[in-house]
Parts: structure tokens; sequence; C-alpha cells
């Protein structure tokens, strides 16, 4: 199928379940996905992949070991791969994620969410 | 350095010239970019990478040779590698860019644009 417009505000409109990140398109062997979130995820790291946040509508605190940063909406933040890490988001966030494809979320296939595309 | 959050409008208001790609992150070895547009660029493709644009403000047409898509803020699109294009602002128009680090903007290092980090 051709690559098509993404408009990422409707696609988050499409569905309401928090932490199913539904992939949008495809870039150089990563999935691009958006997601809702609300709460806390637990601590993993990727050994193997940087993990790509963009905030779309709300705020995100990415807590790390060393330190916590915050965003809003339309900033971004990229985890170094390895480094510990969990999302905290007081209220609901949609995010952009980026992350190679076949990548479970939790750093583990075990634990990780399903993706489904949208 | 440590990563930092990066609001993109702020990124943005940093600079004024048109075609000039701004490294803002770094992410599985390809740079993220915003830069500013208007009017048209050269036809070119990438044979070795996707090409990524999200639209932070603004509006862009893609012309392909067999079809043109029309993106408005908040939507994204990737254009396949291989996949001969040229970007179209009719005004101004802020992106955010992903390409694989060292990657000619035109598809040709003898006429890219260079990038700067900031």
């Amino acid at each position: 199928m051709d690559a098509q417009v993404v408009n990422l505000a409707k696609k988050l409109d499409t569905f309401s379940k928090h932490w199913s990140p539904k992939t949008i398109e495809q870039f150089n062997g990563h999935d691009l996905m958006v997601v809702k979130c609300q709460g806390e995820f637990n601590w993993h790291s990727h050994d193997d992949t940087d993990d790509f946040f963009l905030v779309v509508k709300g705020a995100l605190k990415i807590e790390m070991r060393e330190r916590t940063v915050e965003l809003k909406t339309g900033e971004l933040f990229v985890v170094p791969k390895g480094i510990e890490h969990r999302t905290v988001a007081d209220e609901e966030v949609h995010l952009l994620l980026i992350e190679p494809t076949g990548t479970p979320n939790t750093g583990d296939a075990a634990t990780a969410a399903a993706r489904e595309e949208i």
C-alpha cells in the first residue's frame, strides 16, 4: 500500500486504551507509533536501541536513575540505549514513539505490550 | 553531554534561514533535525533511506512523480527510499526531519546543505 499522510491527533482519537502502542507508519526499519499513557510504566532499558519520545499532547516525566526530565506538548527526548528509565504521566499523555520494528516496549519480550497497526 | 529535552518550537525560534537543517538530537544513527522552508526544493531521491517529514507548523506539499500529498501541522509522511520527490511550501513551513547521520539532503553530497547542531 502506498504511504499515507498520518494526522497524529486523528490517529490518537481512534482509540482510548492506555499503554497500547499503535504502529502508524514505518521508517528505516523502525515503527512510528502513537500511544496514550497515564500513570507509571515499569523500569526498563533497551540494550540495542535509543528510545524516542515526542509529546503530542499533555505532559510526561521520564525518570532515569540519575535524573528526571519533564516534557510538555511539542517537546521530544531520546533516552540513550542502555539507560534504565520509566515514564510517569499524572494525567493522560499522547505520545509519538519510535523504536526498531520488533522492539519489546518493556525491554523484555515476555512482558511487552502487543503492537498493532492502525 | 547528557541528552536534553528539545522544545521544537523554541529551537525553530532560534534561526530564520530557510533550507538550513539544524540537528537537534540523534537517535539510532539518525539526525533529528528542524528546518524552515519556503518555496520549492529540487527533485531528488535517497537510494538508501526513507525520508521522514513531520510538520511542526504550517503546510507542506510533497510532490512525487505519481502523486502529491499535502501535510498540515501535526501530520507526518515518510517518503520511501528510492522514490523521487520534492517539497513545495507556498508559505514558510517548520518541519521535523529524520535522516541517517551524514545523509545529503539533496541525495547528492555535492549539492547538499550543510548541517549544523543547535
